[in-house]
């Protein structure tokens, strides 16, 4: 494919801008949500935004019309629509200048970029184009599929290939094709795939093998063991195996697979949901067509992050609102939290997207940076987080920013009314009740129902998570995080940070086999010292 | 029970404390990991303590012998060991002097003091023996279940009574009594409920009701929904419910239920694993012996938290080494990752515990306090963290500690060895390389391979996962999290920060049902902006 050039767009440090300046100057005396006649039901309704079908309401924020203001001219100074543009046309936005990098587009937009002419650059459109060949692919695959007896697909992936996909797989199974279940096995511990093994039938089991490289110590080990346990009881492997890899990677061997799909070096891990690494298991387990619906919901948002306006521009708003609460009002960490059962595994894959894609300490030039990037991200399913965290986010020492999501209908269509109101009534009323407590606080003379309130939180609200609404609600968390990359001037497609960490567990694995081989191997003290320690258990 | 004095040995604020501000002077210059000389194979083997089969490993953490004394004198001069044994004993520890508070005392220790002729005070005797009622109630009414045909047990229960249950019937599942199944329910999401029913043969399964108050609306909704399923295909409800409640609560009522096992107000939610709120799920699904090396295991575990050889109380030198994180160096959070499949649900029982108990902002008279207290928690299972969130780990604008938690063997002895190691080498390889790259950091003329280090963590050791060494874990868990609040001097063992919210949910509820009814209600304008939106949906 072609290969543009990088975007010049922004090299200024987001710390020079003179939006920077002014935003510092406005958090010195930030919206104070407590005090009366400021949190007004006007307020809540005034400030929000909609696309998708979703809202993003933001009246519980810490923000005045001044600081919305200060934060559009910093999105305009920064270049960041510029920015978002250069990436879905597939300029290099992969890069650390003066540096090796990996140098390349991130181009996970043009996966779904399938449902209308689409109106973006050579390179984009090639992208697409290449994407549609394996799109059709699984189409056939899966009606081949449909003719085996077949119950279970064991996934075989980590980090990108599998927070991404479980999260997606679980937020969607009233859609379920019925028989049909998937399990997923990322962890080198062993007891991670013996756990899935007691649950499957292999005869009647898939083995997915997802790994970009094709050289993730994990998958390759986890592979090797299925593979085995397939060979145990007779059947052939590469009868059983499908792989999701690279072009041209170790993986990537017809011979070796029932079915061998690609993906690209335009396909960061984090942002591989919406490619075949997400593609193979949600087809398998709810069909081709809902994955077309959740790429028609990411490819609609991802339109929606062209928005020249501002306000229209949900993830462009999320990601302000975030650099707000993250940079001038200095809070290290965001929660995550969906009142919607089926998004419990959600918060860990946008953990994930944030924490690896903005937990960066250098700007594209290489140049350390003199403020915060990207905060910490935690999170689990609200009211049950109500039961447990809660305490300390209206009471504790530290303050978090809330983002929650939810919808107006539940999922499955089977809800009932009990004291005049729906289970999913009492959630609604649930998450509205916290967004306001949090920001409103009470005084009290019992310093113990004493609530200091002025804690910043927002709402996604949608009227059901279906495959499309997912689909938008992931491609709006990707291009929050991209937006904030872009403003910071870090790269957010690059994960260097892990490196080291590998390295040194070679080293040890190298020190476990020489205990076992008898030869010396090369010495490594500090990993001796705690092999040692092991040894007194 | 006889109730005890409160104990008076702390009064003072912490911030006043003398070794507060010795260790104030010790942070300003803490011990610098990644110079040449400082982290040694000799510190790794140093800095460690043990207990029950666990090494505390602490050499990766910025702490001298200096730090190490005068948080010692820390603990001295905050009478920590002294609170905890008041605490053991059954004085009250549950109070805000001068206001209204639950006023009781904490005595979790005793439900699992079952094992040796007690050696603690009247009231913890009476305790431990009113706790044995119930256990042996426990172990008749499995040998009763064991006679009928069951294969679920669908647990309704939300916070303390879903997060620890969940946890330790996940970490436990090698052990499982062939054919069985539990299933948990905490969200008032119909979706939850029903996704659940999806997955359970009603006519073999059991509901089992948890809810120490009886007035858990979600609890309470969704027992009233699985009821009427049970009724729908013509089943006794009563002949398929068990609760768990305390003494006198709504829920205590025989008539309605096949069994009713109590707890009583000196267990709180998050403390009551090892209560029946834990213990009817446990001995149904491992069996009552499963269950019993459990309480055994907490109770070791209880009896080194009494050591008042500070480097053999393994909880309080973990509450120590995160008060310095926290107090300190200002560490805001702390991320948990077990090296080990089966804790996954860990890390959020841990938040739970951590989060709802020292969330708080004033001390035990009442005043509003100075200093940090409990940090945010969070944490997935390693490896797979490593591939989702360590890029921030490493090389983020903010630090944060790591508590990992690893065993020297896989809980299913099922591994193979590949390249001349077993999976669970690869794993704690992994684990020993990240403590060191953390620590040790790396130095590159390249930015974007450059690692600061002195990112602080520990390890806490084990042989396997075992029921035993489970409890221990939560045992130290426990205490480690009750001695920062005797350190901090703050009540760890109520939770006022969650009334505000539950009120207002209240009377958004209301404005719900008065659009059902036609009754105008209470006005609540902020809480009908929010209905007012959801209406253009």
């Amino acid at each position: 494919m072609t290969i543009t050039e990088r975007p010049k767009s922004a090299t200024k440090s987001f710390s020079k801008l003179k939006a920077f300046e002014k935003l510092n100057t406005l958090a010195k005396h930030p919206l104070d949500l407590t005090k009366e006649g400021n949190l007004t039901p006007e307020r809540l309704k005034k400030f929000s935004a909609d696309a998708c079908g979703y809202k993003l309401l933001y009246g519980t924020e810490r923000i005045d019309e001044n600081t919305l203001l200060a934060l559009k001219e910093l999105a305009e100074e920064a270049h960041a629509i510029d920015q978002m543009e250069a990436m879905q046309n597939g300029e290099i936005v992969n890069f650390i200048e003066g540096f090796a990098s990996e140098n390349r587009p991130a181009l996970h937009t043009a996966l779904r970029d399938q449902f209308e002419k689409p109106n973006t650059s050579k390179a984009a459109k090639e992208a697409a184009d290449t994407a549609k060949v394996e799109l059709d692919k699984l189409k056939a695959f899966m009606d081949v599929l449909d003719k085996r007896d077949l119950t279970d697909l064991i996934v075989i992936g980590i980090g990108g290939s599998e927070l991404g996909p479980k999260a997606h797989y679980e937020a969607l199974l009233p859609y379920i094709k019925k028989g049909r279940k998937v399990y997923f096995v990322g962890n080198i511990d062993p007891d991670a795939l013996n756990d899935v093994l007691t649950k499957v039938d292999l005869k009647k089991s898939l083995g997915l093998i997802i790994s970009k490289t094709g050289t993730t110590l994990e998958t390759l080990i986890n592979e090797e063991l299925l593979t085995e346990h397939f060979k145990k009881i007779g059947l052939k492997p590469q009868e059983h195996l499908i792989t999701v890899t690279a072009k041209g990677s170790p993986l990537d061997d017809k011979k070796k697979y029932l079915e061998v799909f690609n993906l690209w070096d335009w396909v960061g891990g984090r942002y591989s949901t919406t490619s075949m690494v997400g593609g193979v298991l949600l087809a398998f387990a709810y069909g081709f067509d809902v994955f077309m619906e959740l790429l028609k919901g990411a490819n609609s948002m991802d339109k929606v992050a062209l928005n020249r306006d501002i306000n229209k521009n949900l993830p462009l708003v999320g990601a302000l609102i975030g650099i707000w609460n993250r940079n001038f009002l200095h809070y290290p960490l965001v929660a995550i939290i969906p009142y919607a059962h089926a998004l419990g595994r959600f918060p860990s894959h946008i953990q994930q997207l944030d924490m690896e894609s903005n937990g960066k300490h250098i700007d594209k030039q290489g140049h350390f940076i003199d403020f915060e990037t990207g905060p910490f991200i935690f999170g689990e399913p609200g009211t049950n987080a109500q039961h447990s965290f809660y305490q300390l986010l209206h009471q504790g020492t530290n303050i978090c920013p809330l983002e929650m999501i939810s919808y107006k209908l539940p999922q499955r269509n089977n809800d009932k009314s009990i004291d005049n109101t729906s289970s999913q009534e009492k959630l609604l009323s649930n998450l509205f009740a916290q967004s306001i407590a949090l920001a409103m606080g009470q005084k009290s003379e019992n310093p113990n129902k004493d609530f200091q309130g002025n804690r910043p939180n927002l709402i996604l609200l949608g009227k059901q998570l279906t495959a499309f609404s997912l689909g938008a609600l992931l491609a709006y968390y990707e291009h929050k995080v991209a937006f904030q990359g872009f403003i910071w001037h870090i790269n957010s497609f690059d994960q260097e940070g892990v490196q080291l960490g590998k390295v040194l567990a070679t080293k040890i694995i190298q020190r476990f086999a020489s205990k076992t081989t008898g030869k010396v191997g090369t010495p490594y003290p500090l990993g001796d010292a705690y092999l040692n320690i092991l040894d007194e258990l």
